[in-house]
């Protein structure tokens, strides 16, 4: 990671005053690929390597559409999708297990320019569900649909459904099988504790973007929590909680213990904080991750960026997967803390 | 900032040690039934009473439990059942008809000592959607569920479980059908129009609460918009945009085109701007419901109160079914602008 940073300052030297005319076109991708107690200890080095590899691949992705002088809210739908479709990521294939062994994904989208917003929850057969949150905002009076009603809209609106089959992993289907036994094995006490555990039972997808144009954007993507039951919606497609962008203040997308980021209404309030206490962006992330979420014990992590493209990262967790790419030819990929 | 603190220290000062018994015991619940084009010369007196009759009855049910030194999260619940009992509300009996001609209702309730919350969306069975939204505050390590899941959590929680023809009213039928006709009548950009109104569409109740400890509680129970479909979510179980209690800020329920309101974060956002900009709760609420919503074009209102038990209302709309009653011995009702 240091010989990374290293060259980054080297070619922020280099292109020198060339960044600064290009003031105007200033644009900034940012992505998480989900937080918990990610330790080096356990990870290998082809692990490691291949989720670079993929975080880069989706940053990349989302960097095409703003290069091109896409739309921000396009960006961040392009590098999302790049992991929904990578069974790496707790989102499209990959996504965890409900407790019936099912996969019901959530994801959401919101453009900061209009407000524009779009989400669905317990969707099963949508390949790509942050197209589907997509098609919500753009084809849709509604901002919110679930179940099986969402589903009938992608189908209405020409998505791709797939079979249930293809989102199941052998992963995934052994860590819910971990799961259902150890609660078999355990008190109530104990699997109240267990609930409370990031690691292993969360994991989403997400991306922040400013384009061109100056217009933020974020979107976020999980299957949610191994063995969630009875219909649970996380903070994934909370307009507020999971996602929120607003021209005005930031564009933020988060992931972690969902109960606690809907009952804080992290996004909007990080985007708050920022706006009317006068803080930076970083400083209001962290107001909310580091300080309040840990008090609360809510375990989990945020990338956001702000209108003159700062792009924060803050998470709790011991690791949050994580990278970003922009006009000033920085770019980077990080695991650990 | 400044403003805010300079108004604590004079309140301070004037009430100094004298109103430090009697603030112990200050509590306060207020109510709305909805917002929307309620017009003088639409109404009867006859239903004009009838509301203002059943607003007293809620107000009652809430009042009780505070002055018998309960908590405001149970009051702010008593309330709600009131009017999810009478078919004068689009909440539980009286709940609007979705596309299919099918009621489903969603609900939230917040806790703003604890910051604990429970929504439900789309349940179609449960007699009252409030008491599930609490039971899943109390019993579940979740927030939010929704569909059938809910429905399950619910009979597992021994709650009322009602035929679906219990919450079906011939007003509500009369209005579908018309909606459904005028639909079929309508070209494509009428239909964008059409949705926009908040008149006989939208409906909502909600109430929030201070209690004698202090504790401040909101609960918001709906059943959406009339002619809803694909599993659409309103606002109304969205912890932040319906529904937000904060001890630090305030507690708001909102009710409107739910869209524009999740869209905004209303619920938390005025609680936010209320609690970082220093601004008092009416400040806070017309910033957001006649400036902010206004300009989005987004129709509806909040009832809310704040830590010192001042009751704000704020609704963009020609009326607004409310009311609140205190240990002030304060009490009222009202209908119109």
């Amino acid at each position: 990671m240091r010989l990374f940073i290293v060259s980054l300052v080297v070619s922020a030297l280099v292109v020198g005053s060339a960044c600064s005319t290009a003031a105007d076109s200033t644009f900034r991708i940012a992505i998480h690929g989900g937080a918990g107690t990610i330790l080096r200890e356990n990870m290998t080095a082809e692990q490691e390597q291949a989720y670079h590899d993929k975080l880069s691949e989706a940053l990349q992705a989302g960097y095409d559409v703003l290069d091109q002088g896409g739309k921000s809210v396009d960006a961040v739908q392009a590098a999302i999708i790049v992991m929904e479709d990578s069974p790496l990521f707790n989102a499209g294939k990959g996504a965890v297990f409900t407790h019936d062994k099912n996969n019901e994904m959530d994801a959401s989208i919101m453009d900061g320019e209009t407000l524009d917003a779009g989400a669905v929850a317990g969707v099963s057969t949508v390949r790509n569900p942050i197209k589907l949150a997509a098609a919500v905002k753009d084809h849709s009076p509604h901002v919110m649909l679930s179940g099986s009603g969402a589903e009938e809209f992608a189908v209405a609106n020409d998505l791709e459904i797939v079979d249930k089959d293809y989102f199941k992993t052998e992963r995934r289907l052994r860590q819910i099988n971990e799961v259902l036994e150890r609660e078999n094995n355990m008190t109530d006490s104990g699997r109240g504790a267990d609930l409370k555990l990031v690691d292993e039972k969360f994991g989403t997808v997400g991306a922040v973007a400013l384009d061109k144009f100056g217009n933020l954007a974020a979107a976020t993507s999980t299957g949610g929590m191994t063995n969630k039951r009875f219909g649970r919606i996380g903070d994934s497609p909370i307009i507020g909680a999971g996602t929120y962008a607003d021209n005005e203040s930031c564009a933020i997308s988060a992931t972690g213990h969902g109960e606690f980021f809907i009952r804080a209404a992290v996004a909007h309030d990080i985007c708050a904080r920022s706006a009317y206490l006068g803080l930076s962006l970083q400083e209001a992330a962290d107001a909310v991750i580091m300080d309040k979420l840990v008090e609360m014990g809510g375990g989990g992590g945020i990338v956001g960026v702000d209108p003159h493209g700062n792009v924060v990262y803050s998470f709790n967790t011991p690791g949050m997967y994580r990278g970003s790419m922009g006009s000033d030819g920085k770019s980077e990929t990080a695991i650990y803390k």
